[in-house]
């Protein structure tokens, strides 16, 4: 396909119907010029994050992100690789919430903020309110000429080239390049061993590739869309790193096309929002390996009596049968690390297709600025 | 009224038509067995907490809170008092989450577990995976004879009695109650002063009053609950730690009403969430404050033109002048300390008046257990 060959910087819609479908299309191209000039040697170069990368880092004893939105999402999913990968303290909050609230900062604090625009309102103003209480501040960001950019002591650029559509994709998977990028770097600080990064970086030369395979399933997921167009709600499960991806799945789906969908951890579901799921809110599950799944089926083997339907998101070797009620879509084989990223594609895919089956404007959805510079 | 006066441990309805009414009427009662043996002279008694309470807390560097579905919320609550009332490093996670990912535990971390029945299965499995690595544990629980309580180092019992509504009503509140005595002893290893926490000690003591006038505004919550009975969808806002009571007010009307309600951060509002609103999805505001409230004026007038409509429930100081498509819902001025627990209960009331008129099985929602104690 030669669609996304074309420049990523092309701020036309180079023959796609929409901003956002070219967007999504570009993202093998600009999830590899996220990482491609980071890597020395099997390493991330860190002095891509600026001058005085290394002499910061070593100081790090805990990371503070802070983001809105799509950008949360992918704070949220750094925060399961800070931790979980290299052993460094993480915490992520909504900027709204953190800005007003008398916040504890520990001692040894990077401040990370990541905003595809720079200009984010509530994001700067946190920024600025913790400037002389946090060791330093390094913003992930699409726009060099942006004021969060200009703030911070650090900063890495995504790589994205301009993003037209409201609905945040192309940034959204160069800031999880960015995130992973920073984890590998700040690890070697924790517990973060050469052999693992050198192992991280060599998967990452992967993802182009696996982001190609994912935007193939085009047709598959256009041809699902068809059981959402006329839904009015659905519910997204996710675990760990897939959680978040949920959560951005969901919010692509209310963005563009106006159906409430809304994401919950799956081991949240007996809590709650079992009551809730009938015929009429069908279930998405990003669920690349099997323990989740077995849990969730059991749980959701009431609903299937009452008509509900399961779409499952499964990697190739998934022993998912496809059933009564239960839908099937096969992924790719993805490395765990990577699994957010890839999985995200197919959720934006779904969301686009349902948005253009219900005829609303993909592009400037109904309410919604490209960047919230005002509270 | 008389009702409410019956003993909190009677587990007969008490001429109530439901459980869950019985029970967020005998809130003023079971708020106030939470705190009052629970202080000496004007201070909390730390001794409530478990014979080796003032050794452990001594210790405290940090706060690690785990809970499920309802007590979850009450722990989003707690860290806004821990980290904004005393200074205290403060995180909370989904237990479900928070087992299945490799931790960071830094030295000195209390771990808090909150449940209703002491048996939730995530949470207990939780603690016991983590046992080694913290300094001590707590349970805030409503079971005496249960597994977390038994397998914790501190306890507080929250006194609300048993509870049979599947819906979770008076338990929450008296964790809220338990929480903020756990905020208050900690806090005096950390920077609450004994001034300030007199002076919560002795607002607390205007908290079953404040309940009760709550509970009185019933009348026109059950006249406001038409408006919801024919809607699927309804959006909750909330700032600080009323985002946490929005959270739980979407859940009980999720649970028990099988209305799609969500909560969102206020000031995630534009980030996404607004794109949604219109003439069948109202949206339900905590604020009591006028500040959050001018600023989500502004963003809704778009949505006031599209039919959207807009329930206020308000402190009685508040300028909010009902007008079109403005409800306003006077609250009785409640000190800021208490306001998560007092704006619980309309929020409540609200649920289970949608639920009857809907004809849902209040105390026993399709597909929900009480304790979720497998996974």
């Amino acid at each position: 396909v030669s669609q996304y060959e074309h420049s990523v910087t092309s701020a036309d819609k180079a023959g796609f119907k929409h901003y956002m479908l070219k967007e999504i299309y570009e993202q093998p191209a600009v999830t590899h010029a996220a990482f491609e000039d980071r890597i020395k040697d099997g390493l991330v170069d860190e002095s891509a994050f600026g001058e005085q990368a290394a002499v910061i880092f070593d100081q790090v004893k805990q990371v503070q992100i802070i983001a809105c939105g799509t950008s949360y999402h992918a704070g949220m999913i750094a925060k399961y690789w800070m931790e979980g990968l290299a052993g460094i303290p993480c915490h992520v909050e909504v900027a709204s919430e953190y800005r007003y609230r008398p916040v504890v900062i520990s001692e040894g604090t990077l401040f990370i903020s990541i905003s595809q625009s720079g200009e984010t309102a509530d994001t700067l103003a946190a920024l600025r309110d913790v400037q002389d209480q946090i060791l330093a501040s390094l913003t992930i960001c699409n726009v060099p000429a942006s004021s969060l950019v200009r703030e911070s002591d650090l900063n890495l650029m995504t790589n994205a080239g301009p993003e037209i559509g409201v609905a945040s994709t192309k940034a959204f998977t160069t800031q999880l390049v960015g995130l992973l990028l920073t984890t590998l770097v700040l690890g070697r600080r924790f517990k973060l061993s050469q052999e693992k990064e050198r192992e991280i970086v060599a998967l990452l030369a992967q993802l182009p590739g696996l982001m190609e395979h994912a935007i193939k399933m085009d047709g598959s997921i256009e041809e699902m869309s068809q059981a959402f167009a006329e839904k009015n709600h659905s519910l997204f499960l996710g675990r760990g790193t897939l959680y978040p991806v949920a959560m951005e799945g969901a919010l692509k789906l209310k963005e563009i096309s106006y159906i409430h969908a809304e994401a919950y951890p799956a081991g949240e579901l007996k809590h709650g929002p079992l009551a809730l799921v009938d015929k009429d809110m069908p279930v998405v599950t990003v669920a690349p390996r099997n323990e989740m799944l077995d849990k969730l089926k059991a749980n959701l083997q009431e609903v299937s009596a009452r008509g509900g339907e399961l779409f499952v998101f499964a990697g190739c070797s998934q022993e998912v049968q496809p059933g009564e009620g239960i839908h099937v879509l096969e992924m790719p084989e993805v490395p765990e690390v990577l699994e957010p990223i890839v999985y995200t594609v197919p959720l934006q895919l779904l969301s686009y297709h349902v948005a253009v089956l219900k005829g609303t404007d993909v592009d400037q959805p109904r309410n919604l600025a490209k960047s919230v510079t005002v509270e």
